[in-house]
């Protein structure tokens, strides 16, 4: 993902929830200004624009290409995720919400609550015309090259159409946004064999074989981290359940190789001629580098950052956003579900 | 796990599913010659009788304190479950079951289909009476104690009164057979609040909170790997997804670990002076230690090897089927079910 270049980024304007996730309002100011410096774009903040100034000249971050849409409200984790579209309509996430579909900005990056996201986004941005749910995409690390999970939580569970329709939302993901020419879309499974899993998981499986993409068959959790597929569709529940197990026990791994070489003298300078190699992993396993998660099948670019984002981590969040716009993935979507749902119609009438 | 003493498992006596599993029968032959000479026990080993001795030959393995119980056929992972009950009840599975059942030994071990297994042994084995199924219980490494799964595949979806029961039985297995004094029962769930995940699952939340053990909460994925719990609740979709993830993360990230320190001759030396570290957190994510999964919550101790089982991870779930038996863990499972039904009769009589 590091290789892939920014164009022309600096037409861009992205408008940023300032005020949402574990280190706000800091560490969303600074991988703004992050932003600015490395891909040109113009940044909307949005929050308490009081806050954000001292925040800024406190840490001397400079506010160039960055403007304030002002707004004391915050959205908290533990509140309801539908307050969202009343009661809490006037909060930075709500205000960037609706900047969005405005159109005051090109793609909106919050690191505030994925349930208020995904209930703000579906009905402020709205969907795109045909897709029944959004699905919350990862992209994520294996062994050999990244791959796209969704649904990572927006929906706990689904209708085997929609998890037929997340295939095709990862598909247009991978292809345009990471390039991969023919992304192989899998259905995450308890085996291979067609008959595992729930009947909705068994039904979906016979829709994905007929989808409009290269569909793979099942994937057991254990081929995910080694490139089993490009694509892994799950509904939202089973999703975060494995997003969550993989960073979890990357990090669990991380930490006790970092005891192994912190031990004693002999293992410090053992670390020190593995360094080189080691880095390059830290960095290949590392999530901030992978931004944050896209909601897909709205009609424009959501990108929810980690919760417990950094600057970094929230630099590239945005990073994901500009790439998403310049990549016209959203027009290519749209026209693909206009000619699918022609010849579903077709089809429909034989 | 490695320091529980063994103490009189020579008086036992483990049947063997020789033909069931990627490596048989050679793992198995091997593994229960392992098991002989480290834990006294006596082997049944169920299969060809041809076969068994000709390998064993072949090999130059000792059957010293191993009987054969002759069947040539065997069940196979594509054979449908249900199978074992009529038509491939002479299997090596079904007849290890039988024998079982009718007490010709203490315990049964197979490395062979999970499906086949459950099904097998729930109807040839019987459950124990107030168990309305039978988990797959697999103990698994944590960053410090281990902790226990289940379920990890016997039932893809189960009632909320039965994710109870799997807590309970987790609970008899952690405080009999790894010594956890008061074991931390947690719900495998989204979130840690008690609204989070699927009715059925916000369900057995609520009763989880009467259960008799010590419950505390959801538990997210990615705290599993980190010891947030002893116990580990979960349908058996999500369980065997959980358990995978787990084993592919570990496996992606130590091939990963491999390539750097066998990249060039500076890689080598700084790999050597870490050998003893690295050695020591090998074993301890080594799932071939941990033997296999237990299938909680019958009337006797049946294990479930990992079909890929070498022999020394094939002789590890036989330990464990030692240690189940001698921990007398059933007849004290049996023991707290009559009391618990007992209170709750009078409880619905109040």
């Amino acid at each position: 993902m590091q290789t892939v270049q920014i164009r022309f980024a600096n037409k861009m304007k992205i408008i940023v929830d300032a005020f949402g996730g574990d280190n706000a309002p800091l560490a969303m100011i600074q991988g703004s200004a992050m932003a600015v410096e490395a891909f040109g774009v113009e940044i909307i903040l949005v929050g308490d624009e009081q806050k954000i100034k001292s925040t800024a000249q406190e840490y001397n971050i400079s506010l160039e290409k960055m403007t304030i849409l002002h707004t004391s409200e915050v959205m908290q984790v533990e509140d309801d995720a539908r307050t969202i579209l009343k009661e809490k309509k006037s909060t930075s996430m709500g205000m960037g919400l609706e900047a969005l579909a405005n159109g005051e900005g090109d793609a909106f990056v919050s690191a505030g609550s994925t349930a208020a996201l995904t209930v703000g986004a579906t009905f402020i941005v709205k969907r795109m015309k045909g897709i029944k749910r959004p699905a919350i995409a990862s992209a994520m690390p294996s062994t050999k090259e990244p791959f796209l999970l969704l649904d990572c939580g927006a929906n706990e569970q689904v209708r085997p159409e929609v998890l037929v329709q997340f295939g095709l939302l990862g598909h247009f993901y991978m292809k345009h946004i990471l390039h991969v020419e023919k992304p192989r879309v899998a259905l995450a499974n308890i085996g291979t064999e067609e008959n595992k899993g729930m009947p909705y998981i068994q039904e979906a499986y016979q829709l994905m074989k007929e989808a409009p993409y290269h569909f793979v068959g099942n994937i057991e959790a254990r081929e995910i981290p080694n490139g089993g597929a490009d694509v892994v569709v799950a509904d939202g529940f089973t999703g975060n359940m494995l997003l969550k197990m993989y960073e979890g026990t990357a990090l669990a791994m991380m930490k006790q190789i970092k005891g192994i070489l912190m031990k004693n003298i002999t293992s410090k300078i053992g670390a020190l001629l593995l360094k080189g190699g080691l880095t390059d992993f830290k960095t290949k396993m590392d999530y901030t580098e992978y931004g944050g998660a896209a909601l897909l099948g709205l009609s424009k670019i959501v990108v929810k950052a980690h919760g417990s984002s950094n600057a970094k981590a929230f630099k590239n969040s945005i990073r994901q956003a500009v790439l998403a716009h310049e990549s016209g993935m959203i027009k290519e979507m749209e026209k693909s579900l206009i000619t699918l749902s022609a010849s579903e119609e077709r089809s429909e009438e034989e």
